[in-house]
């Protein structure tokens, strides 16, 4: 059986490295030939929203999936008049818009930071007078990796904030003063089979994920996560893997987004859970039952962007498995990663420390 | 960094879903166009002995590695000399003759079963009432998964094992009345450092491999196996991952045969290893520091042979990692393993219990 994917970044090359073992073929769908999937599996070279290449994709491939949350909406309708395609295209039209999800977490009862539309300099003022100061502008669309989104501190914040961000939807956001970030990740099968992993903590550095430390031992705010993940999987009839990122404030959770796809905030589960969200995403997609998400240690994660660490340093230490991604290097980009194993919380962040050394040179 | 490996089955496709990761390439040689690695790397199509084949591997490789243990040894010179290759020639060679294995065996101070070359109808009657009754008669070379082998247990199966294997020079063995089979697996990189994985229990069915499963629990005998491999690797100056299977008998080691490469009973390294052995060969032949070899819990390997299990079945019981090798299946034939890990050796007993009955079928 062959999985066709949209999108050949390192989620879709992760994806095939799960699958290939299970006896799946893959081929991909992207606009770049050198994308990192193309050096294990054919690559259709094409937009995302070109008929004829999703087409090409389609005769070879019994079933589609993502690993884009920015693919066109109308691009996946038109696939999946072709083959079956999961997660479900309304899942991906909500994601790609702030506003939408804001809205879908009121609905199912997640909370969520106080938040207005705002399409005008007018709104935006009026906006920022009911949340108050300080408060997030950000595009309702296309934004990610913190692109898209200004802090807004003080009165004279809007203007320029304004201009940079003004002309297309926006949403305002009140700002979270967050003791920390968490995400949770999970997934549906076709069967309607739910397994959730752990919560696990985050951090950003210039709104790109850096850090994930798995798993991150919120007490009751576990369970609770997990009650927030199946309300938004059950809503969708979902099926695949989903990601919701949460701030902790005050012993609270307050949803901030979503991502219907496999998540760099799971990256730790290739070597930290029983079963990886690669290998669980094909799962839940082909209708197996799904895998063990436990933890079997304690893991760490760490981003390499911009630049890749010396990769002998990083080998020399116990535990650590490194993931180049096959890119070529530019500021701000994610070009790999590593995750530390290790048997014990404090082992583990031990190693952390020492890997951080390393990947900050 | 693109490695070229001669061999394209099964060992090679698990080399490379080791090595992509660590933002390698690859690049195969095989006679067969369907090889089950060519389904994520380039493959030349051509015998192992032909030099032109062999040379498009290295015109395109910067270092060479196989995953066969058949490959002529007069190719790797050929291949040798236009790119580094290891593991070393020398190694392949003597394991390619289980008369200089065994001698080679007895010079480390490594205990063999009693031994006799074997050319002629006279020396194997000789050989016979030297050795005594039940014993082995073996081809020196080319013998796999329990090809070229005959038992003899009373003297009427001499003239009917003389005309299945005379005529090719021939080794008798003693028969082992084994308690149990045990192999150790390790590996030795360029720099000379050495990681040995622990002891593991193996057994075979018609001859080839059926279970293995780790860590096997064998006292001293697990320390006397490193230090049995160690001679071995550091006899050749070896570099890469090598195997040696044992028999055990009362609580005594003695070797069967060696691989000079990966092998099936380090399958379980994949997910019950901190590092797996396909990962740790290539460190080893690129020089990296090597990955730390503990078992991180209890394993059980199962070889699907002739026929692949209902996937669904297996990937219902928790903790067990599904390996589809993507080959036509045919009777005899290795098509794929899965691997189930436990916290508890009696857990992994059960579930090794469970998958069996899945896999008889």
């Amino acid at each position: 059986m062959n999985i066709g994917i949209i999108g050949a970044g390192q989620l879709g090359r992760m994806l095939a490295l799960a699958g290939l073992p299970l006896g799946l073929g893959f081929r991909f769908l992207d606009p770049n030939e050198d994308a990192p999937s193309g050096q294990l599996a054919p690559l259709v070279v094409g937009a995302y929203d070109d008929p004829a290449s999703l087409e090409r994709l389609a005769t070879d491939a019994d079933l589609i999936t993502y690993e884009f949350e920015n693919v066109p909406v109308e691009a996946l309708g038109t696939i999946a008049g072709l083959r079956p395609c999961f997660p479900p295209a309304e899942a991906l039209r909500v994601s790609q818009d702030r506003l939408l999800e804001k809205e879908l977490f009121g609905r199912l009862g997640i909370p969520t930071p106080d938040y207005r539309s705002v399409d005008s300099a007018a709104e935006l003022r009026m906006a920022v007078a009911e949340i108050g100061l300080p408060c997030v502008l950000k595009t309702r669309r296309l934004g990610y990796d913190g692109r898209g989104q200004r802090v807004l501190r003080k009165l004279s914040d809007l203007p320029p904030a304004w201009r940079a961000l003004g002309g297309v939807p926006l949403i305002l956001e009140g700002f979270v003063d967050f003791d920390c970030e968490v995400s949770i990740v999970g997934a549906r099968s076709t069967s309607g089979e739910i397994r959730a992993y752990p919560l696990v903590a985050n951090t950003h550095r210039d709104g790109i994920l850096r850090t994930t430390v798995a798993p991150w031992d919120g007490g009751r705010l576990g369970a609770l996560a997990v009650r927030y993940l199946r309300r938004v999987l059950r809503e969708f009839d979902y099926v695949g893997v989903l990601a919701i990122e949460l701030f902790v404030q005050d012993d609270r959770l307050i949803a901030n987004e979503m991502a219907p796809r496999v998540h760099n905030t799971g990256h730790w589960t290739i070597e930290g859970a029983a079963t990886s969200q690669f290998e669980n995403h094909l799962r839940a997609i082909l209708g197996l039952p799904l895998g063990d998400t436990r933890a079997t240690g304690y893991s760490a994660m760490v981003n390499f962007i911009g630049s890749m660490p010396e990769r002998a340093g990083l080998l020399a230490l116990p535990g650590v498995h490194f993931h180049d991604y096959g890119k070529e290097p530019r500021a701000g980009r994610k070009l790999g990663h590593c995750t530390v194993v290790a048997a014990t919380a404090a082992e583990r962040d031990k190693l952390l420390r020492r890997v951080l050394r390393l990947v900050s040179r």
